[in-house]
């Protein structure tokens, strides 16, 4: 649960020891806190462009200090790293660049930028869905900014995190929901992902509070990521329903008295569980968090039925019976918004884990396969796969295991349950309609994948 | 260009040494060698399931021992343990899995059989594309397949490979050349890599030189990669032409009249390269390779404008623009094969090399935006991405970073560039127009992904 290293790295003495020993010294990530005001506390340097140009348009929202990168785009002040603030936030426009000789103003923006960063700064680049271009030209440019991406997250240092964003049809009218995440210390451990904003026609009305009037179920709900999932929930205004097994009621219980929601203690994989969780719902959902999970691990030569079933059961079997219940008897409201928690073992596998991995897959699978069926009702569903987060799970990890998981990222540090529950939150909101049958990493852009 | 640890682990005495402190021990890696009969040097194991029976009428021309895991089975013997010999290659029939209750039989098979196993045994897992499946559950069950066959890529050892092979509709009568290489040696280097068969009408009439009457381009082939894909070009029967820079034309010359090819001394990136290539290929082009390739690391702080753009145009302008002008010239010949060499790095990102990440990206991007343009003329285009490959350009990398690079695999080794021509080769046969748009890592299964 604590990573001493990262304490002592970044304490007055261990900077000194760690600078002087030549040590990874990795820097503790700046997180949301409640109260804050703005998404962004510091400077935002905006590229020319048609999204930028969208995007001047609320900014204000976002941070009192906006800078283009030339002089008089968007009637900003143009920022040089002489005479201007250090940068918290970045967003490149790419979404004209159709021919590769124009990639080069990638590296015209970012090198001067480089200079005047500060710390744990927020990278966006914004794109056009290759697969939405017919002219190969010009969607192979659009796809060729992933590498790019992908290398500046390894480049950055400092805390910082990039992503790229492709903004579909419709997708430009979204921009600031997706912004006030990926910009804001709210995905301080979620870096170079990619993602597809589509249309949306939600709306958020209170910024401070977005999820206000909304009813939301978690899962597995009673500690670790699920508590900080509803704790998180809770904040941005949601009503919270508690559901984890009866032998954690206890747990349940006083965490749901403390956040004013309501518990059920239930086992997911019980047979009467659907009629159970709809008796309990006659109102229905608004938020559905699946993340109830387990692990069984063993190599497969060693591995029982008993371990396989019963993750295989928890994990990806029983979310799918009880999202289909709910389906069936129309519990699920016109923009519900489903998250599921995968992992980064679904993704690349890991080695003693063919069951959870198997079952993090489908996970991946349900998110795929259902989004475009629940998309007639927008609503959407999306996964969020987690990398080594520090919780009382990992902190059973042998020490050499651990210390690899911890460090193998562009982070150098493992995540907080808080860093998987803002990316739940943020695909709670009404806006994050815009996104669906999706997989966000919250992994601090670990080396592992697939 | 070689690994000492790994021909020390394979020593007499090294292999004591080894064991002795509880070393990592890779295991020398079987490769194809001129000559070869069957596909596979020993037992194949088959599951029961409709796919199964269609493997089961080819099977003899793979191996002369076909195994089935039921008795009765396609009038196979049954495989035991006990009394039956090592399996080399293992096929998992789970295209018929549609509830998670049954994703137990994956463990039902495999666990007995991996009390058999020989070195270097293969292993196919077949499924069904989730996206052509309508109901979520069995797409979903079809999806987490892939957590399945990734984590026991990471279990198998042994220098053993596992992949999974999405068969689509009329995919089923492609499964001979797939296995041709996913099961024999020619895939020593491949693992954990999922791949989508499709229809395909192309035949190979002799599969001891499937290439015979094509002609193939090969870019930068005058040295490592490029120079192992011409040689294993011409083993296959193809009439190969070299190109690469003029400063390398007397290692090209050399290189052509040893395997009776024709050489180019062109810069693909040169003015006036594609009319040149047009009238240096009157007769048009059955195997295109795009090959050549460049780094010039540096991070993006400290990149130049030059280096920016000699990467992005070597490795994917120019080629884009060869392709095209010889697409405009209808010199592409009906079911022509285009191969394009992406890398691990495009996929991943890596620090200090935006310009050729982003580069091997929009490789990427070529591959998946073409496909469907050249589909119609029945042409297919893939990429191939290495991952370490002991050639020139690793051998200078510093130690611990080759080292880490190289062991960072389940594998515990780096490739060879045969690996490499053996996946490009593969790609290159008529049969493999089943195959169209996407990505096969060379890779070893590396740690690192995206």
């Amino acid at each position: 649960m604590s990573d001493r290293y990262l304490s002592f790295a970044n304490s007055a003495t261990g900077r000194r020891v760690v600078s002087a020993l030549g040590l990874p010294a990795p820097l503790r990530l700046e997180r949301w806190t409640a109260g804050r005001n703005r998404p962004v506390d510091g400077a935002i340097l905006l590229s020319s462009g048609p999204m930028s140009k969208v995007i001047s348009g609320f900014a204000n929202k976002l941070s009192d200090q906006i800078f283009a990168n030339e002089e008089g785009s968007f009637d900003l002040p143009r920022w040089t790293a002489e005479h201007s603030p250090k940068l918290k936030a970045l967003v490149f426009d790419a979404s004209e660049l159709t021919r590769f000789e124009q990639l080069g103003a990638l590296r015209e923006f970012f090198q001067p930028a480089f200079k005047g960063l500060g710390s744990c700064p927020h990278v966006v680049v914004i794109g056009r869905p290759p697969q939405s271009i017919k002219d190969p030209v010009a969607a192979s440019v659009q796809r060729s900014l992933e590498g790019f991406t992908r290398s500046l997250g390894k480049e950055i240092r400092r805390g910082g995190t990039v992503q790229l964003l492709y903004v579909g049809k419709g997708g430009e009218t979204q921009l600031e929901g997706a912004l006030r995440f990926f910009l804001s210390p709210k995905s301080a451990y979620v870096s170079g992902q990619v993602l597809h904003l589509g249309a949306c026609s939600a709306e958020v009305k209170d910024w401070t509070r977005p999820l206000t009037g909304k009813t939301a179920l978690v899962t597995g709900a009673s500690r670790g990521i699920g508590a900080a999932i509803v704790e998180t929930l809770a904040r941005d205004g949601a009503d919270v329903v508690l559901l984890d097994v009866p032998a954690m009621q206890d747990d349940l219980e006083a965490l749901a008295a403390r956040l004013g929601g309501r518990s059920i203690a239930l086992d997911i994989c019980a047979e009467n569980a659907a009629q159970m969780l709809l008796e309990a719902l006659p109102e229905g959902l608004d938020i559905l968090v699946h993340n109830a999970g387990i692990t069984r691990d063993k190599t497969l030569a060693k591995m029982s039925d008993g371990f396989w079933n019963s993750v295989i059961n928890v994990n990806v079997n029983a979310p799918l019976a009880l999202t289909q219940a709910l389906l069936d008897a129309n519990k699920l409201h016109e923009e519900a918004r489903l998250v599921l928690i995968s992992s980064i073992s679904g993704i690349a596998g890991n080695m003693g884990q063919t069951n959870y991995a198997t079952s993090k897959a489908g996970v991946i699978g349900v998110t795929q396969s259902m989004a475009p069926v629940l998309g007639k009702q927008n609503i959407s569903i999306n996964a969020v796969a987690p990398g080594f987060i520090e919780t009382q799970m990992t902190a059973a990890i042998p020490l050499t295991l651990r210390e690899a998981g911890r460090r193998m990222n562009s982070m150098g540090q493992g995540g907080l349950p808080q860093d998987v529950a803002e990316a739940v939150a943020w695909f709670a909101q009404p806006t994050s309609g815009a996104v669906t049958g999706q997989v966000l990493r919250v992994c601090g852009q670990s080396l592992l994948g697939a």
